[in-house]
């Protein structure tokens, strides 16, 4: 039996940053993917493979001992995985199987891979098990597998990655809304390697705001305010609005200190191409810039490829899928 | 007889855009200079000439007929000139002379050049026709001369052309007050060919004001924050904190939307390079960019130079001063 699940990752469009200070955000499903293909064992052996890197991690179910051949960037993921095995079988039989674990989008750029991946796992697991989560408890095992696993998650990702769609994340993130959105949303996604992980970022942010408390205030409240403008461009597909607010944005971000000459760069360039909006995406120290493309979208992935690495990412209204081949 | 007045430039350091909503700047003069060499005539005939351009403008005092040359860009500033000359000619005596006018800072890049020019011209006509002339009385007909031929202008160019130093405007524009500033200030000015002139980004920025009016509102109310707490960091020479708020202050610019790749870049390039701290200076739009650089100086010059014009500018302490040589 092969059971094949996949599921989205995520752009966050508006209210990086801020929303650590309780200000909303605005993120939507993209239509890059982790796929995650389990093929049945006989016998309580997990084998976890990355496609492309080889069998990257084993685990006996019988004498609970794992074994991990290497420590490179793609097989962090690997924990996602395992947290995610280890919560469903919680709630189900135990059954060795072979993991296949394929990923679209570049991890660790602020692109939900790791939701994704969490989401698949599951969503995989949960038809191999034959556990029958509803999706409503998929996305929460999810958030709780990055819960245990990063210490702190905010549950946006994850809820994308299970549902697809648009959310809106209220101010003191109070609600999670689902932004009646119909249209395509054409965007670039650029992504340079990162220079600094999140947690530093959101720290350097940290200290800015110490330092400079009534300045800082004064952007927080600014993207607060674009954030909500934004949702109404969103759905009022105001396109001209949307590119505004995000280029806005973007100034802002740099003022936070989390812009890099690269990023600044690609945000530039892909502006100068005919991108109507620009801006980093995430929380930047590179990472990636997300380019808002109705016109000329393929001239600026071509123009931001010459940069880095670069890609298209429409929005996806499809959550995660589950394939079950006998 | 020759006479020779120099006045210098100046840069903004804070406060651009912000100031025209009533928010509090601060701008230094830097030694750059404007220099009006008067040659003594026995007709009634003034001859301008600009440095490496030739003699550009004539005007018979007798029947007050003017003779033009061209109407190149550098041109412009002889407006200045001949304006001021008309103001000090009411105050005494008329007499020809030969006017040779040498500036040191581009024209039309936010860095004060037609201010330094109106002053050098009257410092230097203000011994010329012996009207003896207070320094109080140089800065403000040289900022009536500034009205009369843009129809608004700061007296904060002119009031730095004539005394030197650094100057605080306050809120509101309701006093200029002298910052006790004893330090050098070492800084680097990147300049870029102007894509849109002063009026057209003021009037950018009133429409995204117009627009965003609560987005746009926190992004001034923090450039006045930076503004409060540079004047502080100035004073105290805090090197780091008078950096860190250029930085912020960049950002806001670029929200502003008034920032450009090549600036951009040349921000970028200068901190990569070893500059503390670097902003756009003046309007934008193309236009200078500051880089502060109390190490590493030569590095960021040459840095800057690779990518387009780039000099080397202390903050002066010294206003307009005159040399007669018989």
């Amino acid at each position: 039996m092969h059971i094949k699940a996949s599921a989205p990752g995520k752009v966050i469009l508006f209210g990086e940053h801020s929303v650590v200070y309780g200000k909303p955000a605005i993120a939507v499903a993209v239509k890059k993917y982790a796929h995650i293909t389990i093929k049945e064992r006989v016998d309580l052996q997990i084998n976890l493979e990355i496609m492309g890197l080889g069998v990257l991690a084993s685990l006996n179910l019988e004498d609970e001992t794992i074994s991990c051949k290497n420590n490179r960037m793609e097989t962090g993921i690997l924990k996602y995985v395992l947290k995610a095995l280890k919560l469903i079988q919680d709630k189900g039989p135990t059954k060795g199987m072979d993991i296949l674990l394929e990923i679209e989008m570049p991890v660790g750029a602020g692109l939900g891979s790791s939701a994704a991946v969490t989401v698949a796992t599951i969503a995989a697991a949960n038809k191999y098990y034959e556990t029958d989560l509803k999706l409503d408890e998929i996305a929460k095992l999810a958030h709780q597998v990055e819960l245990e696993v990063q210490g702190a998650a905010s549950p946006i990702d994850t809820t994308l990655s299970t549902y697809g769609g648009a959310l809106y994340l209220g101010r003191n993130t109070n609600r999670i809304e689902k932004l009646p959105l119909n249209w395509e949303l054409p965007l670039v996604i650029g992504h340079t390697p990162r220079e600094s992980n999140t947690a530093e970022l959101i720290k350097k942010v940290h200290s800015k705001m110490e330092e400079y408390p009534s300045i800082i205030y004064h952007i927080f409240k600014s993207m607060e305010q674009i954030t909500e403008e934004a949702r109404d461009a969103l759905i009022e597909k105001n396109e001209k609005k949307l590119a505004e607010l995000m280029n806005i944005n973007h100034g802002l971000l740099d003022a936070l200190g989390v812009n890099t000459p690269v990023l600044s760069e690609m945000v530039y360039a892909a502006r100068e191409t005919g991108a109507l909006g620009s801006k980093i995406t995430g929380a930047g120290g590179g990472g990636s810039i997300i380019a808002y493309c109705p016109v000329k979208i393929e001239e600026v992935l071509r123009k931001l490829q010459k940069i880095e690495n670069a890609f298209k990412a429409h929005i996806t209204y499809e959550g995660v899928c589950t394939n079950i081949k006998e």
